[in-house]
């Protein structure tokens, strides 16, 4: 029998009678033939509500033990939803990251997943079940429990999907599927019908948040199709495949933008061979992961050294950057947490030229300071102020007409 | 190094700050030289919150993934404890039921201890560490996690006080010790400094919440020396040992009521063997507790039977008694929710006769009817309605004298 894994997000589980809805949903994915595993999220804020009781015991708890504490989220939604089946005539079965045995490397709050164990998921499966998985952890060689950063059941959905070989993994979410922009933001952004995995990365990558970037990855690795759709509504969604056909000329896809940004800036660096290694080599340890990096051209043997971070890494980072500034004698360590990043995606960059010049000179005529760039092939990012975003999101999405038009080469 | 066992109640965690000073609490017993495994418990009305959200979601939730659901709360706790105890300074370390195997036969929600595992324990011990472990818990032979029932933790801390060879068993509770009645109700009940943990065994079982029956009994099965003190003062609180020091006059030592029972009767039995063993059979069977049972005379080859489960019982118990009904062919099954069991306990009744007769009488003196009457070597409880216990509890109190004197032989 040909299997499907479905993903239920936060807001899909916030309460019982959402719960009640995805239940009827597996039930409909059972009744046309399929065997259906089930990854959820914890409900709603609950994440959030538990690392903030963690904040009033302590400024640094442990990781371990926040993966202790915020584990539990999950693992509440994957009995509560395990009933619910079970309630509409169904028998169901849940498990947390352990007990599948997700396995882990030991980086608590940012675990990678290493294996996963399938024994217990094809048993119950075979008994008829619906197997729920609490997404978003495993379980490390010293038997610790894990978890794998913000977004990480998608991550469990897709790595499920690639070891059971499913046909597809279905990411329910709160929204119809990926868009053009931020619908939020920009009012004609388009639904997509497909994207190529590629590209879904790069949005995922730059702050869309409809998925998670590592499971894009993972997905895009294993060649694992995800359907992003709706939760509350039966209409197909947004296919991420491989390849997706006629899309050869698309030019620009979609605008992403990501406020949960911070720009850290060390003044006065020496120019010494082995100072960036050393900065960046320091946060690494930490596991804190760098998107943009600037280094300025250098005057008198010194120069600045920016890159974003995550704003949650920002306290410790700073911590980090404080103890490099000694080391290494540079002059000062500045940061900023009011910046913003937008983004331009598509694949047809690659070929094309002008994308980033048009880019540019869209937001000059809104008079936005571009403050860092970055570019990939299939994309530009610009570090911005925050207060500037949304119009910088609506100028762009207009000038390259993501409204009105499809997968079309446009005029460059 | 001897070591100590401490476990914390609901409303000792209940919050942030109150973990803190229970973090505090530990490390002076550590800087009295102590090592320290801590039990702790759900804060506050979690578990209630969780089961109530099941109820929500169905009204039979499988119990397998009710103990999925509730083992969150425990878990919560211990994280959130291990953070405050890490952040005063002194390392330490979380583990579940699971984590530790605290190995359960698989009743859910009210499995049986069967074996721990003490290797992880020991280890972080050796290793410096406060060892936290999640009460109310275990994992079954099927890696599944199973609960403990109401009042788990109290289980889990004598557990782990018997296998670790502990020097004492600290519970830690909102009231300063046992009393020799509910302080709430009698207002000159008195802290009794030492209790029999036979005469303890049959307060709790009669329904002082102080400690959990079935706690006591391993404690005394393994001589297990049992500290219940408050989390709110550093005063003594009452120690349950196994043999008590001239106590050999002890009379009755206290009161307790019990509301969370509900009677049941079965109307017109037949009278043929084997019948009560039909009843009692099935309802073992779906692993409910009967407390009292009471057959009637045989009129006219029927009779009566009547007996009490907990209140949370009631509607699985009428469930199979309307099937019992139909196959032994009695009348009716009725059932009552508004009645409270008194009892009143002490060692001394072993030898003095004339306590029941105190009791009944007193019990007369204010109208309050008898409706069933069970007792022990060293226990008399009786069946009243439910708005009579307070009045009861005080009457007693007062007849046997328990405000004014400490363990001394009465005139009966």
């Amino acid at each position: 029998m040909s299997l499907i894994v479905q993903k239920f997000g936060g807001t899909s589980v916030a309460n019982p009678n959402r719960i009640k809805e995805v239940a009827k949903r597996i039930i409909r994915t059972l009744e046309k033939g399929y065997d259906v595993v089930v990854v959820v999220s914890a409900a709603g804020d609950t994440t959030d509500r538990l690392i903030s009781l963690a904040y009033e015991i302590t400024p640094s708890p442990a990781e371990r033990e926040i993966d202790m504490l915020i584990s539990t989220g999950e693992q509440i939604s994957s009995a509560l939803l395990a009933m619910a089946i079970e309630s509409l005539g169904h028998p169901a079965i849940s498990f947390t990251g352990s007990q599948i045995e997700i396995l882990t490397d030991d980086t608590h709050t940012k675990a990678k997943i290493v294996d996963i164990n399938t024994e217990r998921i094809w048993k119950h499966l075979h008994l008829g079940k619906v197997v729920v998985v609490a997404g978003f952890q495993g379980i490390s060689i010293d038997k610790d429990i894990t978890t794998l950063g913000r977004g990480g059941s998608d991550l469990t959905a897709v790595a499920l999907a690639h070891v059971l070989k499913a046909k597809v993994c279905e990411i329910y979410t709160d929204v119809p599927g990926v868009y053009t922009a931020n619908p939020k933001i920009v009012q004609d952004a388009r639904k997509l019908d497909f994207i190529s995995s590629e590209e879904m990365l790069e949005l995922a990558s730059s702050g869309a948040k409809v998925l998670q970037s590592r499971s894009v990855e993972l997905a895009k690795k294993f060649g694992v199709l995800i359907h992003v759709r709706s939760s509350f509504t039966d209409e197909e969604g947004t296919m991420v495949k491989e390849k997706v056909k006629g899309m050869e000329e698309a030019l620009v896809t979609g605008i992403a933008e990501d406020i949960d940004q911070a720009k850290i800036t060390i003044l006065d660096v020496p120019d010494r061979p082995g100072i960036a290694a050393k900065v960046f080599g320091e946060l690494a340890r930490e596991s804190i992961n760098v998107d943009m990096i600037i280094q300025s051209a250098p005057i008198r043997d010194k120069n600045d050294i920016s890159f974003t971070i995550a704003k949650s890494d920002l306290e410790k980072s700073l911590k980090i950057m404080n103890k490099v500034k000694e080391e290494v004698g540079a002059k000062d360590v500045i940061s900023d947490k009011n910046v913003a990043k937008v983004s331009v995606v598509g694949v047809g960059m690659r070929t094309h030229s002008g994308v980033a010049a048009k880019m540019f000179s869209a937001l000059a005529s809104k008079d936005i300071n571009i403050e860092m760039i970055s570019t990939s092939e299939i994309k530009i990012s610009c570090i911005i102020k925050k207060d500037k975003m949304e119009e910088a999101v609506k100028i762009l999405h207009d000038t390259f007409e993501l409204g009105k038009t499809s997968y079309k080469d446009k005029d460059v």
